[in-house]
């Protein structure tokens, strides 16, 4: 028999326990092995969570559960990046396997984690940190274990996704949108994790460590949120055939990792653009397999817990057949080193708001043209003499660098009126 | 060092071996293990296949491989359930772990492979046979082993796929779509094995196995072929709102396990609607983790490779760390019986060659009564007086047992010219 602690009965808890109770026959059947629910610590041990547990598995106390010698699997789903990295070194220096959820704490402080658990030789779980119950950790470290990744693409905040479809098939404001998705229970009260993109960066640097090692932080990814975004650069990206999604993207270019999150224009007959609402999906493009995705619910109890229960059942299996730390946590790799955001190229969607008048394109192609920018496309909406109008223009691949150049001194000119938004687009070349 | 031995020099064992070549480095950054390509065996040791080996690694002997103490691993890639039945079993009965590719040959005799390579103690690692790149059977085994599985529909014929996919793009017939198919190598010559439905039940059969257990065979799934689907049916399908796909379906119902292989509509904003061409996808649903979709690309020299050398690693790692067996192969399950086809329940869609006159509908429609299939919408498209035109239903779930009973007696009807086509509907009720 294999004991499990749960430190932290959220919702994710919740789930966790609940399937671990429910399912505990199915688990035996496939692993072979007794997997038992021992313990749950929580500072609040009188809310019901709306499942029935088995007598006195509850306590306030921590230390109850990590001071049980018989508990080979501490699970910890506090959350932040304080009280649960104290949680999870005090198991591990307590020769316990641990399994996390915790994307923040393993983005900020992996490396530390990681290393404290190689050195007592323990197993540390973290399916669960990405994209819920989609398990994509699996697939990169183990399913996909032949291939150099070329590209891993991710729709992994569900509550982005949620709202952008939203404004998409409502053509509503971001501010609106939040408000109902916060109604809804899908944004926080504070929603900024979510909608600055801190919560994608968080899991994409996880996925680039799988992919490209060795540990990438959260302080490695470029960052942009989808508060900024209007209506009107939907309906652009639809007229001209994208889809707009936040993806976080790390992508191998010229020996160099490319690690961003920011709102992506898609080619809508991707199959990633066609992810919707509080939906996760992975894209991984592998030299051997080609073109991969994976998709299913990014949040939530059950799914969460399925991939929490998923890390129980390995290292049970491991605990069993004596082969703990199969799986190396941090491979001598050699890794890649990390690309500047300067450096990376892409195509781009300009929106311009432009002085309607004679020889306006001609000053701003001009500009373009001078920092090795090629134009793909221009729409020109409306008419308003003297006025300003949106000037849309779409990209060949450019240099963010020169992009970044070319737009300081496009915001300059008389003729264009505030701004200038700037959307990045993925896609191949040539695939329009 | 682990040494692996191919056997046979097709397709995948030479995606094989480029990628145990290639991606050696990479293979043992990720593993920690030398994984070294030691002998490859096919007839045919002439062929140039376009990747360069070392000296003296072909050969035209199996035996010689068989017999050679220093390989752990043996890769079957001949295909068949005779030869290749004989080698995996003299490589089991040498103590050596065995990968392979063959679907029809586990769907077929699988039973007795597992159980002799469960009484030897050695691996069978057979993630490339269903699905190809995409890994699958792991997500299924270990990433989704917290959940009981509700439904497994896939997509896993790329011929059928690709042919269904440009019937629908061109309106065009069948038999046209075949032979383009053929011409760019997406078909065989001999083109059974695909439309018929058998190479997708080969791999139901053991998606099947994985999930509900114990081991069903090819006997045990129902099978339609797409031969027969006019491009009329797909456009009535549009026009409802459904995409026409040869779905793999295993789901769980009142206890049982039904296992089918047939065209089936599924609604077109389902995402497994929007896998198109030769592309590969299995939909999951487990009890805790809800929906899942997984995708890549379903043949190929490199993405079959890919899972085979994907099980080569985990072998790898087994043997390295000494936990042969870790995953059992035939775990004590209970298992699941299976329904029989009358007894399934689906919702259904009817073509009738109906005579245009009045009372027709009324007499179709008070036989689908009398035998509890209850209608959700009727097109009637065209006029032609005296003569037949296409009558088309859409029913509630029904039994297949009272909608064979059903047909029939609509069939000897004398205002119906010809025999009536009946298609299955996917989605959940009420979706429409």
């Amino acid at each position: 028999m294999i004991n499990v602690g749960i430190i932290g009965f959220g919702t994710v808890g919740t789930g966790t326990a609940s399937i671990l109770l429910n399912n505990r026959d199915i688990l035996r059947e496939r692993t072979g092995i007794d997997i038992n629910l021992r313990r749950i610590a929580d500072l609040d041990i009188k809310r019901d969570r709306g499942i029935k547990l088995p007598k006195g598995i509850l306590t306030a106390k921590t230390e109850e559960l990590l001071d049980d010698p018989d508990i080979h699997i501490v699970v910890e789903l506090i959350g932040g990046t304080t009280v649960a990295k104290d949680v999870i070194l005090k198991a591990i220096s307590k020769g316990k396997h641990v399994v996390t959820a915790n994307k923040a704490l393993l983005a900020t402080h992996g490396a530390e984690i990681f290393r404290a658990a190689g050195k007592q030789k323990v197993e540390l779980g973290f399916e669960a940190s990405v994209a819920g119950g989609i398990p994509i950790v699996k697939v990169i470290r183990e399913g996909l274990v032949a291939n150099r990744i070329r590209a891993v693409y991710g729709i992994i905040n569900g509550t982005t996704n949620y709202i952008l479809t939203k404004m998409t098939e409502e053509k509503a404001e971001f501010s609106e949108v939040l408000k109902e998705a916060q109604k809804l229970g899908y944004a926080e009260a504070d929603p900024t994790y979510d909608i600055e993109g801190i919560d994608s960066a968080h899991k994409l640097a996880i996925l680039a460590s799988l992919s490209y090692g060795p540990r990438f932080s959260i302080k490695d990814v470029y960052r942009e949120g989808i508060s900024w975004i209007s209506p009107m650069d939907i309906e652009f990206a639809r007229e001209l055939g994208y889809k707009l999604k936040l993806l976080a993207i790390a992508k191998e270019s010229d020996g160099k990792v490319e690690l961003r999150v920011h709102p992506t224009m898609v080619p809508e007959e991707y199959l990633i653009s066609k992810v919707d609402g509080v939906y996760n999906a992975v894209y991984v493009e592998g030299d051997a397999v080609g073109s991969t995705l994976y998709y299913g619910r990014g949040a939530g109890d059950m799914p969460t817990g399925s991939a929490v229960v998923s890390d129980i059942a390995d290292i049970a299996r491991n605990i069993v057949t004596n082969s703990v730390g199969r799986i190396s946590l941090d491979p001598s790799r050699k890794g890649k080193s990390l690309m500047k955001m300067d450096d990376v190229q892409s195509m781009y969607y300009f929106r311009f708001s432009a002085i309607d008048k004679p020889g306006v394109l001609s000053k701003i192609s001009g500009i373009l043209g001078k920092y090795n920018i090629s134009i793909v496309s221009v729409i020109q909406k409306g008419r308003h003499e003297g006025k300003a109008v949106p000037l849309v223009v779409l990209t060949h691949r450019a240099k963010e660098k020169n992009v970044l150049a070319a737009l300081k001194e496009i915001n300059r000119l008389s003729i264009v009126a505030g701004k200038s938004v700037f959307i990045r687009v993925e896609g191949k070349e040539g695939d329009r």
